[in-house]
């Protein structure tokens, strides 16, 4: 088998591709963009991903992209891992959910406070953003402490990719302003996910 | 086997459920939600779907949420509609790709032409991003024409549930005052899954 590429920069949501490799045991090499260099934008990197973000990971069939396909791609090509239901559909549906919630609604959220020029040209426009990003992060994360997290795992006892991707995600809060311990049951899912080996050497890239 | 129950509203992206539900053949009932009137906040919504959003399944096992979440879960459970490359781990993340890249990005762009409230609360902000969204549509556009319409279909040769969350998506196109004849594949290929049996049952709620 030959290796898979991951294009990573530290701080994204990429991180959580890079973990669910590592739990998965997946051999596999690492690329770090310097996004604050615009490496992202090169043409060398719009090659690989046109659409100039990170993740992307190179297979042997061709580049994928999307934080949601990968993790899915990861638990599909290393199924002895176990990082997500696939013989459940309803469960691994709600893994997807959570998944989506996470991409469309909190990323989303999150972005707003640092690239809200995607948006809206105007300065003016752009600030107006960056002072709701807060509050919009607080709702995400008041549906996930109320709804989403159901035991000490996302999936309630079964550990799965939803709690890689809730703990990349939820790494962004102190950073947009809002305490993590407004969430007890997330804050303690974070540290219980800080202390697994496989996050710890994941984040060392 | 009981019923599923689709909560929908049309010109919404819960459509696309709808719609592969009938080409799945797949038994259910519509309950359809004014959004205008406010329905989707009534308690008793919010009750089935505590996001306030549409679609939501309801199904023996729970209510679920989330358009690519829940086209996964109509693939996986009617296997034999064939709607998904379940079998084939690259393809159902390409699949899954296209949909996160509809969820998180162009559906993402359409919301900033309406509910731009969303993300900031000055009547300045939200007509700065209503006046930008027509850019973005064709950005995100201009990728599916070049790099995700790779034949026929999104898949290729096959037809997916990438086809029918396309589909959905680039009927608002017209509303956010783009023209589809702009990206001539797309255009091709709105007006061929405008001619399916299932989508014509489908749209008629």
């Amino acid at each position: 088998m030959s290796e898979l590429t991951l294009y990573l920069a530290p701080g994204t949501c990429a991180m959580a591709v890079r973990i669910a490799l590592v739990e998965a045991g997946a051999p596999h090499r690492v690329k770090r963009l310097d996004l604050a260099a615009g490496e992202q934008r090169t043409p060398e990197y719009l090659a690989i991903n046109p659409k100039g973000r990170v993740p992307a990971l190179v297979t042997e069939q061709g580049v994928l992209t999307e934080t949601p396909a990968l993790l899915l791609y990861v638990a599909q090509r290393f199924p002895e891992a176990k990082l997500a239901p696939l013989e459940d559909p309803f469960l691994l549906a709600r893994m997807q959910e959570v998944h989506s919630f996470l991409a469309s609604t909190v990323h989303v959220a999150h972005a707003h406070g640092r690239r809200g020029s995607r948006w809206a040209d105007e300065a003016q426009a752009i600030a107006a953003m960056l002072a709701k990003m807060p509050q919009n992060m607080r709702e995400g994360f008041d549906q996930i402490e109320r709804h989403y997290l159901t035991g000490p795992w996302v999936l309630g006892e079964r550990f799965s990719l939803a709690d890689i991707y809730l703990f990349v995600v939820a790494s962004w809060l102190e950073s947009d302003g809002v305490a993590i311990d407004e969430f007890p049951g997330v804050a303690d899912h974070y540290r219980r996910m800080q202390a697994r080996p496989a996050v710890q050497e994941a984040l060392a890239v």
